[in-house]
């Protein structure tokens, strides 16, 4: 029955036998992380394999006779662009294969923004002001990383079918605005994947700002949770969709296998207009002689082709399934009925978005953590860490197992109960 | 004889006989490579048992109990950073391990400098003016990377025992004077190794910039030519030295296993002050998530410790030696006596520095080219690639075989002697 239908005194009586749920959860003395999107150890295992890909007996020539023993090869080897381009739906002259973080990728793609501009323009960091659209519930990492230039962050509603375009397109006629965060799939924390029509009106933006780049972080374009595919989501390719409107550079996309094998091990690469890759390399050059050819080398012996990472996702996805069916059961059963919050329900991604009634985030978040249990902290999701509504917790359930993400749930739950009443007591 | 001694006539005849050579060599259709500082194919295979170290079945878990596989761990796992520490002389509080390549690590503390400042500083790309001073003969790359940010290169020369420091304590003076390139030991290209005196002046420096930094780019600090102690270099720890006279922030140093293990597949390291380590791990934080541990947890288990990073580079020492004196072999034998060019006999790194008559190097290096072999850019040891005396050629003898390599040095040679001889009959 919906909290809202219940008198002072039921909610009083309701919070007592809550109260006491919760000391005895405080008694137990656990100790849960739901805090990150963490790949499982089980979800490690399925990659251990790839370390007995490359032996003291292996050939390690790159397919166009690159020994990647040794020096040199800016871009990445032809058959790791192959396979990065495959995972990204785009063309592997499109794509530069780096090193182990794509997170590293786009932070230098801004560095180097502010230091030497883009395509001619004046470098950002000549400017007195630099802004940026941060759709939220976001990406805290991405937000950091713009904070830590001192961009000023702007943030944008981000709806089932991506965001709010009619915003993005006012606001892009700053010519202060020099971006915009995207995760077009199954998007952190959210699990939206962005509409055909939102990816074309993106595509289409007529910026102030010539040097206006869409930041298409597409962390998560092969990471299902379903394998059936008529529950997976697509994605229109942005790439080809700015080349269409016109506007080909104005789109760098990233990638990574961090979810894929082993995150902080994997390759990561990004994709763009020839023009844009042209120019990151011709900076990048100063930067490294060149990234790590054995650990690509090592993951196309792996995978093989795209379509051995496909089917490697497919066992991530049987395993993170599970996961998310735990969490989301709790959630169904303990607070559907009770009209008090929101979640998602995604076909892919590592997160399920919980919204609790306004004002309420903080609350549960810190009371969770006094329970034992660690949730991304409230108001990460949004620019500067502040959710205007107090409202948006991520549930990251990857790293436990469903036994103990059922356990979480109920702690979950109960706080978020608490927390609630304890507002509707007050109002 | 020397040339100095030979009349025109004696010149001519002996020209004739040269260009002679050099049409026969021409027609030989060689292709040799001696431009750049790459291990040959014998020095990787010394390796190759790194990738037997991690299986399937390996425990990957560094010894703090980090699991290597995932998410994780900004600054190196503790036995990597033991591990870089010792081959840096310092303590591994001090140091940051990072991913496969140093150079990018000195491009990020600049390209961080110019966006973020130095402890505190006005971030560089505010100001009107940077200055750099670069020791030369010098590291192309090294001088790329700042003249890739606009900034101004000022030449210093470089003696047998490191850079005058008459110049430089004159010219850190100038407040837009912010940092030095040294390449302390088994400098390249000339293979000097800073003498004591020269260390302690530099950690003496009393910069008008507050934020004047050494670049220390201990390269080869342990890549010595010659396994017996007493014909390998020694060199002062900077950092300590720095801490005594009161500048510890003053110097960043780098280092990597790119010439131990694998180019472009070994560890990276920068050491420093306490304050400086944890300046650059609080802007760090945003670049990424972490660099990839297994590669650390690799290299650790393969050496198991320094010492057995030691005993590898003694095998790397044996298979160098043979290709340094293959050169200077021919080298004394056929240019000794003419006292047309100087050259260095090093006890370690990667190069031989040759110096032919002044005005004479871009010459000998294009009929070097025109013979199929390549040499490193005349000029490219100089700020902005410009050696005012046209006069040092920079020799790689690592990749090339020792018969190659004396075949190259003939070549070389007939090319100094015409090249000698043309500037001689045209005086």
């Amino acid at each position: 029955m919906s909290y809202n239908n219940l008198s002072k005194e039921e909610l009083k009586k309701e919070l007592e036998n809550l109260q006491k749920q919760y000391k005895e959860i405080q008694d137990k003395n656990i100790s849960l992380d739901m805090s990150r999107g963490k790949p499982g150890l089980d979800q490690l295992a399925i990659s251990m394999g790839m370390l007995d890909v490359l032996t003291s007996e292996s050939d390690l020539k790159a397919e166009d006779g690159t020994d990647c023993r040794n020096y040199g090869v800016l871009d990445g080897i032809p058959e790791a662009k192959r396979l990065m381009a495959d995972m990204m739906d785009t063309d592997p002259d499109n794509v530069i294969v780096c090193g182990n973080s794509s997170l590293n990728l786009m932070y230098d793609c801004i560095a180097k923004s502010f230091t030497h501009g883009v395509l001619g323009s004046t470098p950002w960091g000549k400017l007195d002001k630099v802004k940026w659209l941060c759709p939220s519930p976001g990406y805290d990492r991405h937000f950091m990383v713009t904070e830590s230039f001192g961009i000023e962050l702007i943030t944008v509603d981000l709806h089932e079918d991506g965001p709010d375009m009619d915003q993005v397109e006012e606001l892009v006629k700053d010519e202060a605005v020099k971006g915009i965060w995207c995760i077009p799939k199954y998007s952190n924390p959210s699990g939206v994947t962005y509409s055909d029509e939102v990816v074309k009106r993106m595509a289409n933006l007529k910026p102030a700002a010539k040097d206006f780049r869409i930041f298409w972080d597409n962390a998560y374009a092969i990471h299902h949770i379903n394998n059936d595919e008529a529950n997976q989501d697509k994605l229109l390719d942005i790439i080809t969709e700015c080349e269409k409107a016109g506007n080909p550079n104005m789109v760098m996309e990233f990638a990574s296998t961090s979810k894929v094998t082993f995150p902080g091990a994997g390759i990561a690469a990004m994709a763009s207009s020839k023009e844009n890759i042209s120019a990151i390399k011709d900076l990048m050059k100063f930067q490294t002689i060149g990234f790590d050819k054995l650990n690509q080398l090592r993951h196309v012996k792996y995978f093989k082709d795209f379509s051995g990472m496909v089917k490697h996702m497919e066992k991530h996805a049987d395993l993170l399934k599970p996961k998310f069916e735990a969490v989301l059961k709790v959630l169904n059963e303990e607070l559907k009925d009770l009209e008090i919050a929101k979640w998602t329900n995604p076909n892919g991604g590592y997160f399920i978005s919980l919204d609790v009634m306004e004002g309420c985030a903080k609350k549960v978040v810190a009371m969770c953590k006094d329970a034992g249990m660690v949730l991304t902290g409230a108001g990460a999701t949004f620019p500067y860490g502040k959710d205007p509504k107090d409202s948006n917790i991520r549930i990251a359930p990857s790293f436990a197992s469903p036994e103990d993400l059922i356990e979480a749930s109920k702690i979950l739950v109960v706080c978020t109960k608490i927390a609630t009443i304890e507002k509707l007591l007050a109002e």
